[in-house]
């Protein structure tokens, strides 16, 4: 049985972004030219050359001519919350060989009309929707941005909301809403598509999130375009202060006096970068060969990794790997706060959230940079321009060396610097931004990394130091400025990794590290380490809780494939920094992340169960995740 | 009370680096030129400049003359296994400015006579011993270059041995034999500095760690010149063979076929390095200014690091850190192997192992590299050449970046690279290299890196795949080659951290992160995490064992020093990677190396009290740990 690979991992964050905002600035690299290859066409006329590559701009505006003439749409326009590739089955995927016709070509599309979400298939060849399935399980697609605007107009053009404003003696030119994802929390909001929307000031400053409008929350049907509720109690909280809270470089000259300045740094490649990127999307750098591509919700997708093996023999090593969810809870009760329970990637799309990269600053010079391309609420095609660079890349560290001590005989000093490529991208979602990096090593690591930047979501309070707070126990997070409460909140990662480890078929082994006594008179030694390995045999076998006193490794592993000593050739799971979530299991937010109940999964091959919150999870009460699927 | 924080974090060893020794290399690199700033002098007329400054040549030379003249040495001279500068009270060092006269020098001298360790003092200025204390606890000096030689040489003069050599069809030319540290187990050994002598084969291959002569150890006594012991069990067990065990750049042509070549690429600062290195040793860079020194013992010394705030205010942050133990542990209670538990820093001294740095390999272009100044066995001075490198760091990492979603009515894309300055320095003991990475952010972010490198230390077996092993279960690792075992072992690295948050008397809070269940009717939310925070009152508060699942965050503050908001200044631990040892506590390794019990130990400051396995570590009972001080 074929296993596709959850890992998932933990990032804490440390919230000191805010405060470097003025380091680690480097004036020279951002006025270089030379800033990396371009994939500069508007599109119009790709072609997909592979079986995974993503829809092109063609073949979206031909499904928008279809699904224009489809029955149900004909009338009145849907909403389309995605549209993407409706990838082959696997085997297809396996068998094919470059120059052979594509497999069919279908999209995907989640599309919402009077309320209904519709599941549907196009096929592209035929030129027709071929599945049109309406849910009738609990969940919505993620908001599209035109969701979101629609919630602000509501708000503006209603009085008891702008009495709200008025009397917070805030300017409508300053006022700046954003639409928060309700989570779910019970019978109360279902049965409509709903945003929360709160406000802030961006009263002389580009960083209105450090000046929320606290205590005023509206809950606004997105497709009856009607407030549901609107919770105003906040008044007496003062809006916070816009000192030293502009980030901008062209204005922050106050801060550049204070700014340590270093000298102009870059990665230089005199004779170019080492890679290539062949049509479009196959990155070959080293001894590795991947797809890659942009994806509205996951964001980036590594597909059919393969690497060359010192015989020269290519090995397949995963089939397909991406960010499936992101959870962040928000811990305070409080009503304006309880829904901040965010799954940033059924809810807002890692893709859809993906800013163009800043040449030079998000990347190094000699990046290649690619293209989203994506479709609009209408089904138009837009592109999202350098959304993910690829770069090699030169740390300054170490790949390899020894030395020998001189007295030994051997007078021997060898190293090897390491280069390694990078894909990367950045998510924005809303105040934070998401740096996921995958890094390819020659020695065949592969490395995960997603960094944290943006701005904190704050909370106003009345205070503005410790010293007038009368119970600093019920505060919610530490006072980050004045009249501003940084919420204590984290930051779970999902990964999806389907390992395919020189073929299909591979399994998962846990290898315990337990201590053994030795014998009465065996050693002077007392105790060691063994390491124990167990194949897990069911999907319970391999629902893993990390034990820092009871420690494993763990490998995904071909059966089938052994090295010429035996040794069955796989890969180690080595989880970075890693934390649990101590919610309640049965507390709403805890349900629908109930994938952050255990640190790995392993669960059989299905394509329907790539996403681990569901496939609809906006406002879903957690009855299509990982879960569900692994009790069933 | 002032309290220094000795931090401990765990490397678990990735047993990659073996099979990566083809890979990563960059001849454009190699030949490259312009490779970095020297410091080329001999340093015959070095003069301290800081009270920090490491003993000069002068000075190592005067040293040598006031021990041959001391009485008790005049006679016999004695094995002088570490010299190095006995710093001055913290108070003189932090009270001392620039261009005042130095504070006394003095010199900490560990020798042994007759068997016997004298712990000496030496007083420049008035050119006497001050102290001379001979040890009546266990424990002796680190092992010196010629105490190894020394076991060699008895080795190649005993026939016994040589018998053994010859039975195994090893030629003597081939012959490399190394000397390992006992470790201590009970009285069998006690009463005599000894090393456990093992032999390899280099025929054929410079690698001649993948070639052990199994089941030959020798036990020599240091001082007496003379065998205590040899056994030899493993004359059925074959010598591995040396195929592709070559790692040399020179002589590995064959594998340049398979190794993926790379573009040269490198870190070019147009405009030079950043920061300057003033006196020999005081490291300003950007917002930073510290004191770096190499070590015989800890290999870099930190000290004095003071970071420039906002204001422009140079503010304390940590008057002292380094490599306070190394606790290696191999898992095997074979009598040839169940000794291996060393403690690398007291045993063989993280500074003498330290070779020269390869250039563009092991530091990028424009590194600064400082020479250690050390002492011979027989008290002469002696230049360990660049054996610390001071670089900037730009690694395509993104400092700071926010964009905003155009839809918001913003259109914000700014991002900061990420440059830092690091100092490194690597250590050969013996079969690994430890790269130590001392890395400072402008965001006032100090990181320690350890990575790990060079070959395995392996068992030689007589089966060469796994068919023809009769029970795996038996096995105490991998088997990574034919006859070849790769041993279970874990690596254990302790550091010593002064930290003086804006000055002494820093304290030390736990901040545990807690389940809060929701009042009824509070909140649709039932669960939510809260931070509660406790200060440590007694040492015993600060024995921390991480938690996964009762996870707390760690602060080092200074409670007299507040913001403008009332919270105090300090810093947070942040742990990497961590692992626990599982050996029994009554272990004799698990004695000595104590100070793996906890994960975190806080003390009070006392010089006497710097390194945590005792200060004299080898073959000692653990008598002198960070546990036993702590317990007092």
């Amino acid at each position: 049985m074929e296993k596709p690979y959850r890992i998932q991992f933990f990032i804490i964050i440390i919230s000191i972004a805010v405060f470097t905002c003025a380091y680690s600035r480097n004036t020279n690299l951002r006025s270089s030219s030379n800033t990396g290859v371009h994939n500069s066409n508007h599109h119009f006329t790709d072609t997909p050359l592979h079986p995974l590559d993503p829809l092109t701009v063609p073949e979206i505006n031909k499904i928008r001519s279809i699904l224009s003439a489809y029955g149900p749409f004909s009338s009145s326009s849907p909403s389309i919350n995605t549209l993407s590739l409706d990838e082959p089955d696997k085997s297809q995927v396996v068998s094919w060989k470059t120059g052979e016709p594509l497999p069919p070509r279908r999209a995907s599309v989640l599309a919402v009309l009077d309320g209904q979400t519709h599941v549907l298939t196009v096929d592209l060849n035929l030129g027709v929707v071929t599945t049109d399935v309406v849910n009738v399980g609990s969940g919505y697609p993620m908001l599209t941005t035109e969701d979101q605007l629609t919630a602000s107009l509501v708000l503006y053009s209603n009085l008891e909301f702008n009495n709200s404003i008025l009397a917070r003696g805030v300017d409508f030119n300053d006022l700046v809403c954003g639409s928060s994802s309700p989570g779910w929390f019970g019978p109360g909001e279902e049965g409509k598509r709903i945003v929360k929307v709160q406000c802030f000031s961006g009263q002389n400053t580009p960083n209105y999130y450090m000046r929320p409008i606290e205590g005023l929350t509206v809950t606004v049907d997105v497709d009856k375009r009607e407030i549901v509720k609107l919770t105003d109690t906040g008044r007496h909280i003062p809006i916070p202060k816009e000192t030293n809270t502009d980030y901008l470089y062209a204005t922050t000259s106050q801060f550049s006096d204070m700014t340590p300045e270093t000298n102009p740094m870059s990665m230089e490649q005199p004779k170019g970068p080492s890679f290539t990127v062949e049509n479009g999307h196959t990155v070959k750098w080293a001894n590795w060969v991947f797809h890659l591509k942009p994806d509205i919700r996951a964001g980036m997708i590594i597909s059919q990794a393969v690497v060359q093996a010192e015989n020269g023999e290519y090995r397949s090593v995963m089939y397909k790997g991406f960010a499936s969810e992101v959870f962040v809870p928000y811990m305070d009760p409080d009503q304006h706060w309880y829904f901040k329970s965010y799954l940033d990637v059924g809810e807002y799309g890692l893709g859809a959230t993906a800013m163009a990269l800043v040449e030079l600053n998000d990347c190094p010079r000699y990046s290649y940079y690619m293209d989203g391309v994506f479709a609009t609420a209408d089904g138009r095609p837009f592109i999202q321009p350098n959304m993910i660079c690829i770069f090699e890349r030169y740390a300054g560290d170490i790949g390899w060396r020894h030395s020998e001590i001189p007295a030994m005989g051997f007078d021997m000093r060898e190293s090897r610097p390491k280069v390694t490529l990078v894909a990367r991208m950045v998510s924005s979602v809303g105040n934070y931004d998401y740096i996921f990096d995958w890094e390819f090593q020659t020695d065949g690591v592969i490395r995960i990394k997603v960094g944290l930047s943006g701005m904190l979501l704050v909370k106003a309070t009345p205070y503005e130091n410790l010293y007038n707070i009368p119970n600093t126990d019920d505060m919610t997070g530490p006072l980050v400025s004045e009249n501003v409460i940084g919420v204590v909140h984290d930051h779970y990662i999902s990964y999806h990794l389907d390992m395919d480890i020189d073929g299909q078929n591979n399994s998962f082994a846990e290898v315990n590290l337990v201590k053994e006594e030795s014998l009465p008179g065996q050693s002077p030694r007392k105790s060691y380490l063994k390491a124990k390995r167990k194949v897990a045999k069911t999907e319970n076998d391999a629902k893993i809780k990390f034990s820092l006193y009871d420690p494993s490794e763990f490998h995904v592993f071909n059966p089938a494939r052994r090295s010429r000593l035996g040794n069955p050739t796989g890969y180690k799971i080595v989880p970075g920094g890693t934390a649990a979530s101590l919610l309640d299991h049965d507390d709403p937010p805890q349900i629908r992340a109930a994938v952050t109940n255990n640190q790995i999964w392993v669960t059989p091959h299905n394509r329907s169960e790539e996403w681990v919150g569901g496939l609809l999870v906006s406002q879903s009460k957690g009855d299509d995740t990982i879960a569900v699927w692994s009790a069933r």
